[in-house]
């Protein structure tokens, strides 16, 4: 039997949720690398929030992908072909591809990986782009000193989680917003945060409230809606906000209004929209910094992990529903880690 | 006849607009100044849209002024007496006092200036904290870089005059917002923007978006309202938002929601809220980097003038209605200069 290419391509584009229906399984011969490329076969591949993004047509930094593309997205992978002199069968490497069982990828858009580090999949999560953006938004823009009081929303999400352990190190009450008790356990118990509130709680001004007596220095925002609304009459003068998801709207056709910004004066606050591609150098440097920590088990992660390509468009609407528990991940191949 | 300290005192806090029934002239003989106090006659007394702010006992920067206490402000007085040696009568100095014919300060809460320089209103306004508050903003948070987009709200006004004048020497366009045609001509043909939208014509939105073809990477925000509703959505990528008023809802006692903050993310703006008392030490070196500006002509400015401290009230009131052009100044006393 000889062994295909399979990509799930869009088909239609979502008005609301997206799922199985707006995509379809395509199937191709393996493509031959021509020079400076290489062919992978996919071995992990990361489903992320920003996704729905691509879904659209409107434009926004995630550049729509066209009906009848394959769906884009970053993957790791084992070479098994290359004609490029850096690459040789055998290597695992991370990149921006698609969602499909092999790629087809220029050389210079390709990082190589240690076989013998941190598991696979955490190029994906903790030590890949949620990691980073963490990283970035919490050293760009949150500069947290310690002593202070940071909330972080979608706290046991792949972003959240590194971005409140990194508020720990830096010495700050740390307050998670996760949804539902099972997340709000691991987010206090596991990653070490001072309290974590349940979002579909009944009062979450007041639990809020009552975890920040002090009020709030730094919201890292990754989710938007009803916490938001709690979180910015709680901000203290000086504020950092940082504005890396609002994944509550991302469904939503029509947002709702936000606050009347008059706070940002009275209360001298700094919000600031992140975006990790903005930042690529910081990749590099975050693997270096983080992987150490990984190893050693002071950064912790949790991952959820879905297996088949043919389920990529699912565990999308899963994400995108907080209906993963940490970094959600497609095993599309087998992981030789 | 002998000389006496006349003060405008806070009878009671308005709910809206604020007016001369909100205030009650005290009569008091002059005081004596003690060791390290100089005794001032007050020659010009600024009026400020924040001042507002001063007379809710909402918490806010501005702190309430309380019933019965002599309303907060800056002016520009001449050493009348004085117990402390940095001082001599006949020396004319700045500081933040209050709307009263003379003041007792601590000397080093003054500044003294020059008699023979720019004149001495101006540094109440252009060379003043307005002045002040421009520069920081788009030093600390503007940063226009030469070919930007920059629009200016309250374009006439003392702030956004000096905001926007500072943009065109950075090699920015420059498009202003003002209320009226009068305002909107003195901007473009005195002040040298490019151009200048009347906020009250019937098509803001059609107005600002003929007016800013490659859209706006920097907005200087002093008025909110629809001013701000129009420009959000014509933000650039790492479009730049300097929060300094937002002078429409002053007088609102539930201000109306705001824009969804989703396009924080989507465009990774920053917007920052500034306040000049943060910087204090911008003062002098504005003072100093400006006032031959001043001097030569090259910094634009325009004052309204209204005569007697009892005036305060209603100056205050026409400036939140934005009934001034330019710097509003009382003249308390005898200029000097």
């Amino acid at each position: 039997m000889t062994e295909m290419r399979r990509a799930l391509v869009l088909r239609r584009r979502p008005d609301g949720e997206p799922g199985p229906s707006h995509f379809e399984m395509t199937e191709h011969a393996l493509p031959v690398p021509a020079a400076g490329e290489v062919l992978t076969r996919t071995i992990w591949l990361s489903i992320d929030p920003y996704m729905r993004g691509r879904l659209s047509d409107r434009a926004s930094y995630a550049k729509p992908v066209q009906i009848g593309e394959v769906m884009t997205g970053e993957s790791i992978g084992e070479v098994i072909a290359s004609a490029a002199p850096a690459f040789a069968p055998g290597d695992i490497v991370l990149g921006s591809r698609g969602w499909e069982t092999h790629s087809l990828s220029p050389a210079q858009q390709l990082v190589k990986l240690e076989r013998h580090g941190p598991p696979l999949s955490t190029y994906l999560g903790v030590l890949g782009m949620p990691g980073v953006t963490a990283y970035t938004g919490m050293t760009d823009v949150g500069r947290v000193k310690a002593g202070e009081t940071v909330v972080i929303s979608a706290a046991s999400g792949p972003v959240g989680s590194v971005a409140g352990q990194l508020a720990k190190r830096a010495g700050a009450r740390v307050i998670g917003v996760a949804g539902g008790a099972e997340k709000c356990l691991w987010v206090q118990e596991t990653l070490g945060f001072d309290d974590c509130i349940d979002h579909r709680g009944m009062d979450l001004r007041g639990a809020l409230q009552a975890a920040c007596p002090q009020g709030i220095d730094v919201y890292f925002e990754n989710v938007g809606g009803g916490v938001q609304a709690a979180v910015i009459p709680m901000l203290n003068v000086f504020a950092r906000v940082i504005f890396c998801g609002m994944v509550a709207q991302y469904n939503v056709d029509r947002p709702p209004p936000g606050p009347n910004l008059g706070f940002m004066i009275a209360k001298r606050v700094l919000m600031q929209g992140i975006l990790v591609s903005d930042r690529p150098e910081r990749f590099a440097e975050w693997r270096k910094l983080a992987a150490p920590w990984v190893e050693d088990g002071t950064l912790r992660y949790r991952e959820t992990v879905v297996d088949g390509l043919e389920n990529a468009p699912d565990a999308l609407a899963q994400v995108l529903r907080g209906g993963n528990f940490g970094k959600m991940l497609v095993r599309v191949g087998h992981d030789p880690g």
